[in-house]
């Protein structure tokens, strides 16, 4: 069994050491981030950092790396309060990984890889056409996190856009119809298989698998 | 094609909308949560809101529910410093599950749930003898999201234990030979299928697969 100390982690070498920190905690949230300038000028980046902060009310967090003056999708968040995280589907991952490329500011990921921007009345921020489902979020707030100079976005989700077969007679959504593509990494793309619902877990009762509803 | 606005979202019953906002974002990491008080009484609980923070330093995230006072696994924490993240297998992605049930603070949901605490020189928390990837972590900051009440908590990656053939020659973690279980909402279980890794992404170059070296 391989055993890393804090010291073999702080002196591997720069890449083997993002790539192995990057891929620790195992398949993380696959979005594509949609935002707009106040010129109409949008952006979409591929993000896995996202993650559930709560239901009540409805909010996410994700995390943008430590670039905030020179980032054009934190610029436009915090100048438009809005944004839209989009599903990736196997269909178009590694068009997805190519908006991380470096693009310059003055032209969008949406034209360059392919994608194709969706709006609702009301909302300025482009969701991804092709993507099954899609969220739009109002900035609800930032915090600057001073231990490793990231910033952490935390937005209200006010908009959901679904295929009807996706979102449950119990609000559960089916990845699996969705299509949804997972990661693990910087660049490991995966689509997962179901191995079971399990019921709410309860001390005194064994767990039991939900079998699926029609 | 199903919209939902912040009015609906607002207005939906309690347990749908939890079932629609923890699956909105796909499949997360899941990893099993071990911590013990200074008494050496041990806890374990799964988690589905870890994420990463960055790779220098090596840091994790993760939320705790608006329970601070009550929480055995935060107290735990907190008194210690120290926690381990390890991963859910197939073979007891349902004991895991059953960690989340509410068991009082007197008992070890090691033992009630059937894991094996596994113990390292100079550490205090209990790593899962079964999982195949394990992170042992130092607090380094507490944040509390007052937005909802719940906490953040961020821990330096100071232990990496893992089986040999799961961390390659670029550091990259095969979660595929680890036999890493994802989840999806509350309760959905699934084990993914790669697709591909991809390179690097440069504006002028198309993307492409990596090959899986031996």
């Amino acid at each position: 069994m391989k055993q890393f100390q804090h010291d073999d982690i702080l002196s591997s070498e720069k890449q083997f050491r993002i790539n192995m920190i990057n891929g620790l905690l195992g398949y993380k949230t696959l979005n594509l981030l949609g935002t707009t300038n106040s010129n109409r000028l949008t952006n979409l980046c591929v993000i896995s950092s996202a993650f559930h902060l709560g239901a009540n009310p409805p909010l996410i967090g994700l995390i943008m790396r430590p670039q905030r003056d020179h980032n054009d999708t934190l610029k436009n968040i915090i100048a438009t309060g809005e944004y839209t995280l989009n599903n990736v589907l196997p269909e178009f991952y590694k068009e997805a990984h190519q908006t991380s490329a470096a693009y310059p500011s003055e032209v969008s990921e949406f034209e360059l890889c392919g994608f194709s921007e969706h709006y609702i009345s009301g909302f300025k921020a482009p969701f991804v056409s092709q993507s099954t489902i899609r969220i739009g979020l109002e900035l609800r707030e930032i915090v600057d996190m001073k231990i490793n100079g990231t910033t952490l976005v935390v937005g209200e989700v006010v908009q959901i856009l679904a295929e009807d077969e996706i979102i449950g007679d119990d609000g559960f959504i089916n990845h699996i119809t969705a299509g949804t593509v997972t990661v693990s990494g910087l660049d490991a793309y995966f689509l997962p298989e179901p191995l079971a619902r399990l019921s709410y877990a309860k001390p005194d009762l064994p767990v039991q698998e939900i079998k699926e509803e029609k």
